[in-house]
């Protein structure tokens, strides 16, 4: 296993195209194929008026705000979220986020390896 | 197990005064007290001239800088990182992170549940 020293700017970025995603794009900065054990680090871009589709799956997400305006919908709640806020998402709750300002959303978005 | 929302500004900065450390806060954002299943967010500041501990343990860290100019050691291995950076280190290999720049090295670190 070897270490992984990596700029953002260097991942390609993915659009996430899953149901209901608009303006989104995902770069994976650390997962399995980079040999971690446990967890992967990702990067999301939502454009503005872009949003990730509300959805649940049985892991969770550990989710930091790097730049932009948000508001995450976790279960029947909404949080306005901006740079500094960290949101903890349970398991098996419906959850979405939308970029509600007028730059672009960016966050870090970690979850366990799930397979 | 609830959803949690909170900027960093928030969480209580700790001193890090374990063997060698100086200059060096870390504030828990997310972790097993919250409920988290897998792993843990922390949020390190270090002071210019501040360094972590050169230490191994046998579990991973995941990193992401967000602010300042450093340094980090991974084995016998040197990378110079700043904001946008992505760094994985592997387990049981020696690492320390210093601050190379005039202003505040903040970063995430997260790591496995690890007892």
């Amino acid at each position: 296993m070897r270490e992984k020293v990596v700029h953002v700017s260097r991942v390609e970025p993915k659009p996430v195209t899953e149901g209901g995603a608009r303006g989104t794009r995902i770069r994976w900065l650390i997962s399995k194929e980079d040999g971690a054990p446990n967890f992967s680090m990702r990067y999301f871009e939502i454009e503005p008026g872009g949003r990730t589709p509300r959805h649940s799956h049985p892991w969770e997400h550990e989710i930091f705000i790097l730049e932009g305006e948000g508001l995450v919908e976790i279960g029947d709640r909404e949080y306005e979220v901006g740079p500094g806020t960290a949101v903890f998402i349970p398991p098996d709750v419906f959850h979405s986020i939308t970029n509600t300002g007028t730059g672009i959303l960016k966050l870090l978005c970690l979850i366990p390896h799930v397979d």
